[in-house]
């Protein structure tokens, strides 16, 4: 009898069971062994900070899969508490440390899916701190829980740490985020966090940015400042590496953040070893580098590619744009594609574009916000990202321009983009349109604009600060020095004004309308890009960030 | 002093008011003269019936400009109650019928911007028939309704009648919709429409279909069959054509329709002339022939690309893939490009998908079933159109593949899109990323599939019917002379399986599964697109078809 081929995989959650699965339905004979160190596969990983509050109120529905349903279905051997601790790559054998004892396995194919693993900080008493990666860690915050802590403070404010301080608060606990960063959600730059900080703040969360803790005692969290925060609970969710030590030992080429370098077929430096999810690099679509990209979609397509091509097919991995969303009581923070501050720490040129439409036509009820900005490479006309924030519309937004983006559509090309309207669901010009009609104005220079950040060196430099605004509108604030002309009265008293002038309405849509008006009549005008919602966004984030603090130290992972 | 030119634009809401303030964005000297026959301008078209059901409170918010506000912001010269009888082409002139009398206006570039009128039924009692196109219909409606009628009758369901019956409800009246077509909402396949139709009845709508109207009596409605329905009020939606009587008399070209024919700068046969909006023809993206496209988004998209040419800019307009978006009771129907019924009367060749994911993971509360249609182009994997229905996410789903069609993704391609996942926005794969799968799987012939009107074909055809759901499934109902084996003991009851098996689960996954394992057995399998859900909806549409009704007497308009 022949000996059937064997693929080993290495890690039973996202990455590894879509390869399984996947690698069963296209070959109904191969051997298919997953080992996996805990002591469940194929848990909903994203979900874990919703038991905490409540939001999913039984555990078990957090288990989408088990071992004995996976090998009755997909014909798969799922071995749970089974650590792979060694690989042989001559040998083409793992050592298993199995619950009854190590011994060693053979393999065709080794498709290592470990993902990553929590970064606990290096301070003292850190070992009071939980994390948050798998069941076990719930297991052990939700016995925490049952003792009745009133207190809690959550260390990073990253998308598990805000998710955390949610649940926390939703269950009744007072919560404090500590973080480092003077900003939420690096995945953001920090005028597009800022509505989701505040968000946390309306919420009860006690929000410290740009706060080092330096020690976890029996009942409190010790800053760098000095005070100490009342933490009977403490959870860290200051990041995550890839869990690649085993890859490192066996000699396969890590990339500079410890992830395991694949090619566009997921292949290790090893032919015969694949590597999938958190564990793996990940090409960037728009920077080119290799890096580390811990999200859900890319785990699961990468698992099923991976099996592709052990079953003799030959896909090839696209570049990811990295699509991303965040929930912050209600209001979501998307992104895709790179930030401002990825492409300011490349060197990279670019266009900064900020609107801010209601997710729907405003006259029909429940129209709300959207905080909208996009990344252009003024070169190009390509974009190079875009972030959503809003309580409604933000993820279809960034899903749009997501697809836009991968598939090669320009900036001024999501003007044409034909979008769902009725008005329930969008405008007749859709927030991305807009988008596109701003990217098309700059692109052909029919407008010119000013970041928020830039406005002060206009000021110095002698410009008019000029208000376009409906009187209406006055009333949310106004930027200090600004001269206030509503549009309808600009033709007749164009006359007032000399050199050059910043304009700025609420969003940026009325001042692009002054703008072209003034600039008929030959003034010099720019126009303040998002107007005065998004400088008033990022003035108050750049007030977080100035605050004066303790110089950071660096938390350093446990060994 | 120089003579400015004039732009002459008839016709002031989407597309005619989109053109003249991008026009004067671009030229602040120009003169520009729009003429609109009614009392309003800017109206909130989209918005009308939903003031007959109190969800829109206030008649005033319809109203989204008004001429003297368009005139101080943006200096246009908009006449309300200026009909626009004729064109002189040779002199460049049109001939105005205003407040004050006729008139005759010079014009460099002219613009048609009529929109298209509503038809009427053409039978006895007609007159008592309102119609819904503009705020003077909408008053009219109002007046009605103030006479408190209790019972309506909505002649058509296409979007507007749908949309109007949904508020005679919200308002109180008992409502039957009177459709001739044997289903709803004909920009959807019926089976897709068919879960927008008991969402209707589930509302209490009396939905009549297949089913002619031959005469509005003093207070019913008289059927084809005889029957009465009480109908205090009778509003009839059963379609629009262009308003192009004026472009016909001066002898432009009109297609086949009746709406103007233009080139991809959206001139007419005459190049001083150019047509946008509902009146103008706009090309199909799928079948690359012109034909009325009546939707907000291209108005607007091509009334601002006309003043781009006009102020001698070199745009074009992109082929339509005519997204469009109705709301039914909160359940939305959606759909971007062409049906199964368009491409089947154009004899073009196409593969169907349907699937009925969840709009986000189960597992989060509030998931709901979205039913998802993407028809394929088997020789080239292009993406030919889509349709999805459901109360959350269909509208995101549409967006998405709308973007991608019309960038040239490959309907395989979609597997690869990178979306918003976290537990409330989506899932790590995501609807459209399965739409991509079972694509890829079927192009790669990974997967053979049989379509719900196929199968009684099959059926006489010797095919087994197995039914690999899981028991909890089984109480949904099941598919006559189905047998039922799980997926979990197929391998080893394989061997009672003989000749053609055409299999089904719920949805179509755990049937792909099931077919796969017996594909690998060396079975002749195929898998029953969309599995029972689809069926089921298939065939309930097709229990409408097939009713036996008076023949359909053609509605004509009245002259």
């Amino acid at each position: 009898m022949a000996v059937m081929p064997t693929t080993v995989i290495v890690g039973g959650v996202a990455a590894g069971m879509s390869a399984a699965t996947r690698l069963r339905r296209l070959d109904e004979q191969r051997e298919i062994i997953v080992l996996e160190r805990g002591p469940e596969v194929s848990f909903a990983n994203c979900g874990l900070p919703y038991h905490l509050g409540g939001v999913i109120p039984e555990r078990s529905s957090l288990v989408l899969q088990n071992p004995r349903a996976l090998g009755a279905r997909f014909r798969l051997d799922v071995r749970v508490h089974s650590a792979v601790t060694a690989i042989d790559r001559a040998a083409r054998t793992v050592v298993v440390s199995g619950p009854d004892g190590e011994y060693a396995l053979g393999y065709d194919e080794l498709v290592l899916a470990m993902g990553a693993e929590a970064i606990r900080p290096a301070i003292p008493g850190a070992e009071r701190a939980h994390v948050l990666r798998d069941l076990v860690d719930l297991d052990g915050i939700m016995a925490a829980l049952d003792a009745g802590p009133r207190t809690a403070v959550v260390l990073g404010a990253g998308a598990i740490g805000v998710e955390v301080a949610e649940n926390l608060v939703r269950r009744g606990l007072r919560v404090a985020v500590v973080q480092r960063d003077r900003q939420i959600l690096p995945g953001l730059d920090p005028e597009m966090a800022w509505p989701l900080a505040e968000r946390l703040i309306e919420n009860g969360v006690d929000l410290l940015l740009g706060v080092v803790a330096t020690a976890i005692d029996a009942d409190e969290v010790v800053l760098a400042t000095g005070e100490r925060i009342p933490a009977e609970l403490v959870i860290a969710g200051v990041g995550v590496r890839p869990d690649s030590a085993l890859a490192r030992e066996a000699g396969l080429e890590l990339g500079p953040s410890g992830a395991i370098v694949v090619d566009a077929q997921q292949r290790s430096s090893d032919p015969a070893i694949y590597a999938i999810g958190d564990v793996a690099e990940k090409r960037d679509a728009v920077l080119g580098i290799g890096r580390p990209v811990a999200l859900a979609g890319p785990a699961n397509r990468h698992g099923r590619l991976v099996a592709d091509v052990i079953a003799g097919r030959a896909p090839a991995a696209r570049p990811s744009v990295a699509t991303a969303i965040v929930d912050v009581f209600g209001m979501a923070g998307a992104a895709t594609g790179t930030t401002e501050k990825q492409l300011v720490a490349a060197g990279r040129a670019h266009r900064v574009i900020h609107t801010h439409p209601s997710q729907h036509v405003g006259y029909y009820p429940g129209a709300s916000p959207l905080a909208l900005k996009l990344l252009v490479d003024p070169e190009t006309d390509a974009i190079l990202g875009a972030q959503a924030v809003g309580v409604a519309g933000a993820d279809k937004r960034i899903d749009v321009i997501a697809t836009a983006m991968s598939a090669g559509v320009t900036a001024s090309g999501l003007a044409d983009l034909e979008l769902a309207y009725s008005p329930q669901y969008g405008s007749a010009k859709d927030p991305v349109n807009m988008l596109g009609y701003i990217a098309e104005n700059l692109r052909d220079g029919l407008d010119r604009t000013l970041q928020w950040h830039e406005l002060d060196a206009a000021i110095a430099a002698g410009a008019t600060i000029l208000d376009v605004r409906a009187r209406g509108q006055l009333a949310e604030g106004s930027i200090p020095g600004a001269t206030w002309i509503p549009v309808e009265q600009l033709r007749e008293r164009a006359a007032e004004l000399d050199g050059p002038i910043v304009l700025h309405c609420r969003v940026g849509q009325g001042a692009h309308t002054a703008a072209r008006l003034l600039a008929g009549l030959g003034k010099d005008v720019r126009n303040l890009d998002g107007g005065y919602l998004t400088w008033r966004a990022g003035t108050a984030a750049r007030a977080a960030l100035e605050r004066e603090v303790e110089p950071a130290l660096e938390p350093e992972p446990v060994a």
